[in-house]
C-alpha cells in the first residue's frame, strides 16, 4: 500500500482521466506538442494535456485543479506568438481546439454563438451560403477562442474593428468551475460592469472561455483588392497616412517591404512583382462606392510615387493575393534555413507611423539581422519578423536588443508595445513601462479577485 | 473644548474645506441641486457638495473620503434617469461639472484628450472648425464624463458606436486616490486587462473619471435628414427591421410613435407633420453615398405604407428635426402637468423589434397611462416615458408595473433592461435576473476589489 500522499498534479491527472479517459494524456510526444506555440519562448512539458469537449468538463476540470492548486494552461491552435500557451508551471494544458461546434447562427439578427475551439476560416466557410461573415482575420489558423483571449485583430480591423468590436457576449469558466454568461444578444447594452471586455485580452489569466456569441457582418455587395508598388517605404508608408486621415472606409490596408515582398514573391510565388515595398488593399462597399474608394486611393498613392495600381477584381486573383499577406509570416521563417523569427508588434498613432516604421527599419539595417516588415498599418500596427538561427545564442541576444529598441521608440511616440499579439510571456517587461505602477497595481488586483490561488496561465502578463 | 470626537463627514468637510476653499459646500440650496437626477428617486441630501477642478483635488479628496469611510457620489450635468447621482449614503457629492477643458485635439489623428464636465454640444462647437467631430449623442446636455460613466448611447450609435467604442483612454482616480492612466493613442492595443471598458459603465462604483481620450470622426462630406410617417407602428417598426437587416449604414434611425410625435409637434412646433408613427432618419457618406442610401431606405418604407419621405438637405431643417428628437423627453413632460417620468430603456436583437415594442405599446394601452415611445430603433432600443402626476401614488404603483411587464417582455426576447441609461438605482432588481447570480458575484467581487471600503457611488448598481 502506497503511504505516501500523492502530488498534487498527479492526484488531479488521476481524478481527471476518470473524467475525461483517453482524452487526458500523459503522452510525451502530445505533451511536446503544447510545450509552446510559435514563439521563442523554451518550451516546458506540462504534466497532462486534457483535450475538453464540452463546459462541463472544463468547469469539473477547473475545480479540481483549483482544490489541489495546479496550473491550468488553455490550448487553442497553438499559433501564439508571445508564449501564452506554454504551461511554464506545468500542471494541465488545457486543449480547447474540439470544441469546434457552431451552436447557433441568428442571420436575421447577424450573430452566431459558437465554441472556442472553431477557426475563422471554418466559421466563414459555415456562414458563406447566408451571406453572412466574420471580418476579424488575423492571418494564422487560429482559434476564435484564442483571438478573444488575446484580443487579436488583423488585417480588417481598420475596417470592421478587432475581436473586441465583434464580440457580444461569453461563457467563461472561472478558476474554480462557476460558468458564467456575459454581455448578450444587442447590439449595445448599459447594464453594469463590462465582464465581456474584461476577459477579452485577459490571455487565460482570469476564466477560461468556452461558448462565444460574436457580431457578424453582411459580405458587401462589392470587393476589390489592389496592389501598388513603391520606389521607397517612406513613400508607402505617406500614402497610408494620407489615406486614413483623407477618411477613405479601405477594408484592408496592408504594408510589406521590400524584404517582406521579396520573401512572399518567393514563397508564394506571386507573379509580376517587384521586391519594393508595396500596399496591399481591399476596398468593401457598392459597386459604385467601391470604385469611388480605389479611385481616391490610387490618386493618393500616385501623389507618392506609387506605380502600378493594379486591380483584383475576381475572387481568385483578390484570393492568392491575401493567401500570400496571410502567409507572410511564413515566408519570412524560409528566408532563412533553421530559424525561429521574433515578431514584433508595435502599434502607435497614425501621424507617427512613419517615424516608428522607417526608424524600425534603421534599427534593423543597423543590426545586421534579417528581419522583414509587415503590417496593418491602417491602424498604426506593424510586425517585423527577426530571424534567428537556431543555434546562434548571440544573435539570439541581439534580436532582442533590436525588439527592445523598436518597441522602445513606439512607446515614446505614445504607441503601444503590442497591437494584436498579447503579452504572454515575452512582453512582460514591456508592459509596467507602458501602463505605469499603479495600473500594473489594478490589473494585479482584480487577477487576485478572480483567481486568488493563481492557477489560470501562471506566469503571463505578470512577471511575477 | 469639544472632547466630542467629530462624525467622520464633517471632518472630512473641514479638511475638505482647507483643499477646495469656497468650492466645498454646505449650502441648503445647492445640496439640494444635487440631490437626484432627472429621475423619480427620492432625494438625498449630500453632506457637502464639493466642486473639484483638478485630477489632484479629486484624489486629495478621494484619499480624505477613503480614510473616513465617508461616501462620494460623481456628479457631473445631473440628467441621469436611474438616480445614479442621488447620494443615498449622504456624504460628498462629487460635481465635476467645472472640469470642462479641452486639453488637446490631435487633428492628424482624430483624438482628443478633455476633462469630464465638457458636454457633447460643448466639443462639438470647439471641433467644428477642424472637420471633425463627436458622434455620441444622447440627446440630453449631459457631461462625457457622465456619459462614459453609463456606458451612453444615443441617436448616431447606430452608425458610429456608443461611447464604448468612442473612448480610447481614461484618467480615473481610484478610491484610495490613486491616480491611474487607462488604454493609449492607439487605435488598437493587445496590451494587458481593458481597464478603460472595465472603468466605462461602472456607474462611478469603480473610480472617478478626470480625464478622456476620444476618437473622434471626420465630418462626412454629406448628411442628409428625412422624415416618413405611417399608418401603423406595426409599418414603421418593420421598416426599420427591413432597413437595418439590408444593412444599410444609416447614421440615425428613430422611431417617435403617434403620442410623442403629438408630443413633438406641441412642444418644438413642428410644423406639417401629423401625429402618426414616424421615422426620423439620418444620413453620411459622400454625395453620391447619400443618395444612394436615401433612396434605398424610401423604397423600404414605401413598401410598407410609408408616406411622404421628406428629405431635409440644408443644415437648418436637419437641425430643427434634431432639436425637436433631443427634446423629446421633455415634450414628454410637457403633456402632462406636474408630472415626472419613469423611462424604460429596454433593448432587444433587432428581430424582435416588433414584438418588444408593440408589446411595449399594447401594456400601455392596457395600464390607462401616459407614456409615449421613443427610440434608437436601429439598435434594437427604445424608451417609453411613463407620466405620473407628482400627487398620485397609485399612478406611481402602476407606472413601476407597466415599467416590469415591459422590462420582463424585453428580457424574454433575449434583451437587455438598459440599453444606454444604466443601471443606477432603479434598474437593480432587473440585474440579477439578466446576467443571474453566478455573474453578479463576479461583478462584486471587481467592486470589492477596486472600491473595499465601498465609498464610491454606494447603493447604485447593487442592491446591497
Amino acid at each position: 500500500m502506497n503511504t505516501i500522499a500523492p502530488l498534487p498534479a498527479a492526484a488531479v491527472i488521476a481524478a481527471a482521466r476518470e473524467l475525461l479517459g483517453d482524452r487526458l494524456t500523459t503522452n510525451d510526444a502530445i505533451r511536446q506538442q503544447h510545450g509552446r506555440g510559435e514563439d521563442t519562448s523554451t518550451p516546458t512539458l506540462p504534466d497532462a494535456v486534457a483535450f475538453v469537449e464540452t463546459t462541463e468538463e472544463v468547469s469539473e476540470l477547473l475545480k479540481l485543479c483549483h482544490h489541489h492548486g495546479v496550473a491550468v494552461t488553455p490550448f487553442g491552435a497553438g499559433t501564439s506568438l508571445e508564449g501564452h500557451v506554454n504551461p511554464v508551471r506545468a500542471g494541465i494544458s488545457l486543449d480547447l481546439s474540439r470544441m469546434t461546434k457552431v451552436l447557433e447562427v441568428n442571420a436575421e439578427d447577424m450573430d452566431c454563438l459558437i465554441e472556442p475551439g472553431v477557426t475563422r476560416q471554418q466559421l466563414n466557410e459555415y456562414l458563406r451560403d447566408q451571406g453572412l461573415f466574420f471580418p476579424v482575420d488575423p492571418g494564422s489558423h487560429c482559434t476564435i477562442g484564442g483571438m478573444c483571449a488575446t484580443r487579436a485583430s488583423g488585417t480588417n480591423a481598420v475596417r470592421y474593428g478587432t475581436i473586441r468590436e465583434n464580440v457580444l457576449g461569453l461563457e467563461v469558466v472561472l478558476s474554480d468551475g462557476r460558468v458564467i454568461q456575459t454581455g448578450g444578444r444587442t447590439r449595445k447594452a448599459a447594464n453594469g460592469y463590462d465582464l465581456t471586455r474584461l476577459f477579452i485580452g485577459s490571455e487565460g489569466t482570469l476564466g477560461v472561455i468556452t461558448k462565444i456569441r460574436l457580431r457578424l457582418h453582411g459580405i458587401p455587395e462589392a470587393m476589390t483588392a489592389a496592389v501598388c508598388q513603391f520606389p521607397t517605404l517612406d513613400a508607402a508608408v505617406n500614402s497610408v497616412i494620407t489615406t486614413m486621415q483623407a477618411g477613405v472606409p479601405v477594408a484592408r490596408i496592408e504594408l510589406l517591404d521590400e524584404v517582406q515582398m521579396e520573401a512572399c514573391i518567393r514563397y508564394s510565388k506571386l507573379e509580376g512583382y517587384k521586391p519594393v515595398p508595396t500596399l496591399f488593399l481591399e476596398f468593401h462597399g457598392t459597386e459604385a462606392g467601391v470604385v469611388e474608394q480605389a479611385e481616391l486611393v490610387e490618386a493618393i498613392t500616385s501623389d507618392h510615387g506609387g506605380e502600378g495600381f493594379a486591380w483584383a477584381r475576381d475572387a481568385e486573383a483578390r484570393n492568392k493575393l491575401w493567401k500570400a499577406r496571410h502567409d507572410a509570416y511564413w515566408a519570412c521563417i524560409a528566408l532563412q534555413a533553421d530559424s525561429r523569427g521574433i515578431a514584433t508588434d508595435v502599434c502607435v498613432p497614425i501621424s507617427r507611423l512613419a517615424e516608428a516604421l522607417l526608424g524600425a527599419k534603421r534599427d534593423i539595417e543597423e543590426s545586421g539581422l534579417l528581419a522583414p516588415i509587415v503590417g496593418h498599418v491602417g491602424d498604426g500596427n506593424f510586425h517585423t519578423v527577426i530571424l534567428v538561427k537556431n543555434d546562434d545564442p548571440k544573435a539570439m541576444e541581439r534580436a532582442w536588443e533590436l525588439d527592445k529598441k523598436i518597441v522602445k521608440r513606439a512607446l515614446d511616440l505614445g504607441g503601444t508595445c503590442s497591437g494584436e499579439h498579447g503579452i504572454g510571456l515575452g512582453k512582460r517587461e514591456f508592459l509596467e513601462a507602458e501602463h505605469g505602477a499603479e495600473a500594473m497595481a489594478v490589473m494585479r488586483g482584480l487577477k487576485v479577485a478572480m483567481d486568488p490561488k493563481g492557477i489560470l496561465n501562471p506566469g503571463k502578463i505578470f512577471r511575477n
